[in-house]
């Protein structure tokens, strides 16, 4: 099996300033080629430091990735040691690099300094991956199996910037696959919500056991994605997944959400399209929410999605009793006698919400967040969840509420009762019933 | 100096499942320390890969900080690691760690089961930090100048859920401070918004020259928290900060916002706090906010701090025109002439939701955040921000607004939208003048 290493080169994460997220996502694309990521570190700026620890990478393992220490002003320092490293006797211009700096700084109306034509200077035993996104070149240092490492090893030296490592990516597992045999892969993953792992395993035991040999099973938990599941064929090229798949719907039935990167907001928007278009109206249906615990990271995760202005209408964060009474047009009676918590409050908030935007669906949340306050009967980390929605045919309007109850976390309180109500609501939409023109 | 490397645990790490946000957590304390951390790494969960990269931080640097690798059923193999490792011949119970294992498990009301009675057995060379937040127990391992390393070293082993290793560092800390030498340390900090570091750097450059030898000083800058300045000393008992900080404040005005961990929305509420003590009804001061571009954001920053609910009475997002004119009473003419993302329109929306909600400020924006849409003359990046107000003596309505412009990624412009707008806020309630009664 091949094996990788990732190495993050800068003192701002040494010093814990910035937390290294370019290591997560490129081990998960050399995850998904098969290969195996040994470890992940990160050091400082220090030319030393840096040929001693790349040289065990090269020793130990076939790929080496490395991120960061290429700005402009620390350029001399990562760049010198790869020099050294690779043996180059030089540095070369690489004009295409040169060509993407005039591009890139034109268009922000600055000039070019000394300093930016010598990002376009590389080792002379480099191979250049164009970085288009910025000014520092992507480099590629081949080592045969002749040289000194005992076996055929490639580095790769990719910005810092999360936006331009990991837009480069795609070249370089491009060219990892020029120069190593790797199989032919095929994944799919499916997106479950609102089971847990343990339970989920439980499940599909069976499932699992039947799976050919030729297909690997992954449990990827997330707490806002919920549990997605990865099957993965290597080495072989007519793998079709479907039937695995379908028996597996069979056993999991509508805590499947969707595939591949799916979110529960971007499937809901999906959703929304489609089930619009087979409606009287042929209009995409719409959407509001009412948040009362959770704040407005429903209506942050809703507008994360581009084009989300189609169907969402918008929110009422109503964090006071009067917001409810006055904007919402809940009852002072069903807060007095029930109080906010409950599920008499939280309906009438899906239902005043909706009314007041004018949408086909909406979703609202009540509870207690924490870290203080709740009583024993409604302890931090309980919530009611509502859905309420006019049925796009009848006219009819219908609401429901779900209790939930988690920790005593706030952040992750409000994280989990966000994603539990947009999935309360992806379940509802799923439920209306449509009959097409 | 001190040196230290920070070791994660994990398979879920190197399959990129899990972003590692301990070792940063980590690296602040003990930078804060004046500890070095020479290196951070993370490796699989492989009895052989602990013991080389241990053995390894062990000789290189004094302190190694391990976490991860210490759930139930991972238990064996990194706890078998650290017992070859440390020389112990064998294992020992904790009572205290098995204390704590039976408060968590019978408040849970589960049964101890066999894999939890293991738990509190630790490497017989241990000493024993008690996790008081979960099952596992912390372990510290020493070993003398005397041993093989040849200079004392200290190997700490963290659980990897974050909140009980980073509740666990206190202890952590004494247990350094009692191994080794540390120095008196003091730091101060002092965080500003709105001021781009490479402009703050020329402005304080005298002020920094003229720093005593004494007090270092460390930028660190972040996207929603700006960028803070840390003094710090070391060696020295009697250092006080006040004369530099006193000078800075002359330099840097308004745009220094709080001290230490402060964030741009804990300042809004211990200002509204303030202020509302010294106003005519002695009550604290209320908040709403509208968000077109910001879909939810500043309302969930708000509501991020425990205990908003004594100032916050909730927020409109008002994603669609309908809503900015039905719900928020934007006039439907300010719309059609200006456009939604105007001065105008944006005015209109903090007017409206202060009336609504009946609070004493109010903070609105509307903008273009991407990726698509936008015009020449509103760019993707571009937004309109407002703050309206009632002032507490007279009763007079105030509004203003200010524009921003930036770049093209959606997610960075709804992050950056949402700080601006609460630091307009955060200075037009500093400016709002009372009469102390």
């Amino acid at each position: 099996m091949l094996t990788a290493s990732i190495c993050t080169i800068g003192d701002e994460i040494l010093i814990g300033q910035i937390i290294d997220t370019n290591s997560s996502k490129i081990s998960q694309e050399l995850n998904k080629l098969g290969i195996k990521v040994r470890y992940m570190f990160s050091i400082g700026d220090d030319t030393n430091e840096i040929i001693f620890n790349l040289e065990r990478c090269l020793k130990e393992t076939d790929i080496v990735i490395v991120t960061g220490g290429l700005g402009p002003t620390k350029d001399d320092i990562t760049k010198d040691a790869l020099c050294k490293l690779s043996g180059s006797k030089g540095y070369k211009e690489s004009p295409e690099q040169m060509e993407i700096i005039r591009t890139i700084l034109t268009r922000r109306s600055i000039e070019i300094s000394d300093i930016n034509r010598a990002q376009a200077f590389v080792p002379e035993k480099c191979k250049v991956i164009q970085n288009r996104l910025g000014t520092a070149p992507c480099m590629q240092f081949l080592f045969s199996k002749k040289e000194k490492y005992g076996h055929k090893a490639v580095l790769y030296s990719l910005p810092g910037v999360p936006f331009e490592a990991i837009g480069a990516l795609g070249d370089v597992i491009l060219d990892i696959r020029e120069n190593f045999d790797i199989d032919e892969i095929k994944h799919k993953t499916i997106a479950t919500f609102g089971i847990p792992e343990s339970t989920l395993a439980k499940k599909i035991e069976k499932w699992e056991e039947a799976l050919p040999e030729y297909i690997k099973l992954a449990y990827l938990p997330n707490p806002t994605l919920g549990v997605r599941l990865r099957l993965s064929s290597y080495g072989r090229s007519n793998v079709t997944f479907e039937p695995q798949i379908e028996k597996l719907k069979g056993l999991l039935g509508d805590t499947i959400y969707g595939e591949g990167d799916d979110t529960l907001q971007a499937v809901i928007g999906r959703m929304l399209r489609e089930k619009g278009k087979n409606s009287p109206s042929g209009k995409t249906l719409t959407l509001s929410a009412a948040e009362s615990c959770t704040g407005g990271r429903i209506s942050e995760l809703i507008t994360s999605v581009p084009g989300c202005s189609e169907y969402y209408m918008g929110s009422v964060t109503s964090y006071s009793n009067e917001a409810k009474i006055n904007i919402l047009g809940v009852s002072a009676e069903i807060i007095k006698k029930y109080g906010a918590v409950s599920s008499n409050c939280v309906e009438a908030m899906a239902l005043g919400v909706r009314k007041i935007m004018d949408t086909d669906y909406s979703v609202a949340t009540s509870g207690i967040a924490g870290p203080d306050g709740g009583t024993s009967s409604k302890p931090v980390g309980m919530a009611w969840l509502a859905v309420a929605s006019k049925n796009p045919q009848t006219g009819n309007i219908k609401v429901i509420s779900q209790q939930v109850n988690f920790a005593s976390n706030r952040a992750i309180n409000i994280e989990r009762f966000a994603s539990y109500a947009l999935n309360l609501l992806r379940k509802e939409i799923s439920y209306t019933n449509i009959t097409e023109k």
